[in-house]
């Protein structure tokens, strides 16, 4: 079910795009132009329009896009027009946040089932779905038709955690432990390292050592020049 | 400070690379080849070469990296050398798993201030950081030379909050907020948006569209061909 062709980045740009084409739809507005979309969502006109012709000719030159649509057509490439199962695994501050967050607001994409390995918390709820022992996982995973997993499990319990998830049918992991997956070709991961994520940010700061060299080079070149 | 020139992905590979040389440099391993490098990153050795090559040559020739050296030299490129304070604003579910997490791990990037409009939380500590109000924001960044803001607000109240961060001087900022921040050109914005990962995720499984239609596709022409 992987598809290479298409950009990741691509990809990450139509939830935003549907988004903003969602708000717009409910506020009654029919047409939205490749400007307003630009402008709302921070992508440029350009990149827009050639993100949306991966999947074919979208809009009318000089008009615009038809909100209701393009959103419904976006939100079938993505699958969310039939709603998607995933299930949580790590009840941890993080997990426990993120299935907070989810089944609270998400409905295309929604937890239906977590998991962790601590008795303390096996039986408890969150937002009405009971958390259950791992061993339960497999059978749930294939029973509940559930296609993404959302691991937030310490780095040395990821491996085994994700490789439960791929033998019950999941096509999809979002991975927040630190930890690099081995996993078949027919599971997608997705990292999201906080630690990566934090350390590649200060980069963007002056206190990194290459931003200051960069400074002195661009003042030497405009004294040369 | 921002410097377009190197792709974001790029920089987004650094820590990765880090964290593996800094891991083989505490096993008293001096030398890795790029091909071990690749392999314990999950990224090409062209890929690595490529990124490494924005910095100035490194490495030797059908030898390898110098673990110890070239983990320095990437720590002095993201500027985690001399270490980075952080503020985090917002104590809620996500705000707390990320505070409790990046002080008890991250010793180059770390939260020393965190911020909340709660009473109730106001005060109280998370790992031994004291949760203040919003009004101290501006002026205990500037007195915390703080380079780096971590919104877990609302989509609400994050832009009059990543104003106040601008404000006291930070430089980049990690946004959780499903909000799209208008600042300066002198703060890096880089957005890690919950409900976007998971509806783009959704791609990637069979309840995409897309992938059917694919499928259908590549059948199709392998009959014609």
């Amino acid at each position: 079910m992987r598809k290479p062709k298409i950009p990741e980045a691509a990809i990450k740009r139509l939830p935003v795009y549907l988004r903003v084409l969602e708000e717009t739809a409910a506020a009654e507005i029919q047409i939205i132009s490749s400007a307003e979309l630009a402008d709302k969502t921070g992508f440029s006109p350009e990149q827009i329009r050639k993100d949306l012709a991966y999947f074919g000719a979208f809009g009318t030159r000089g008009v615009g896009y038809d909100t209701i649509l393009l959103s419904r057509r976006i939100a079938r490439i993505l699958g969310l027009h039939q709603g998607v199962h995933a299930a949580l695994v790590g009840a941890g501050h993080l997990g426990y946040a993120l299935a907070r967050y989810s089944i609270s607001r998400h409905k295309d994409v929604r937890i239906t089932a977590i998991f962790d390995t601590d008795p303390a918390k096996i039986g408890t709820e969150i937002m009405g779905v009971t958390i259950r022992p791992m061993a339960d996982l497999r059978q749930a995973v294939k029973d509940q038709n559930i296609k993404i997993g959302i691991l937030t499990v310490p780095a040395t319990e990821a491996q085994a955690a994700a490789e439960q998830l791929q033998e019950g049918g999941v096509e999809a992991i979002l991975n927040f432990a630190p930890a690099k997956l081995r996993l078949g070709p027919n599971v997608f991961v997705q990292n999201i390292d906080l630690t990566i994520e934090l350390q590649s940010l200060a980069y963007y700061t002056s206190a990194s050592e290459e931003a200051a060299a960069q400074v002195v080079e661009e003042t030497s070149s405009s004294i040369d020049s």
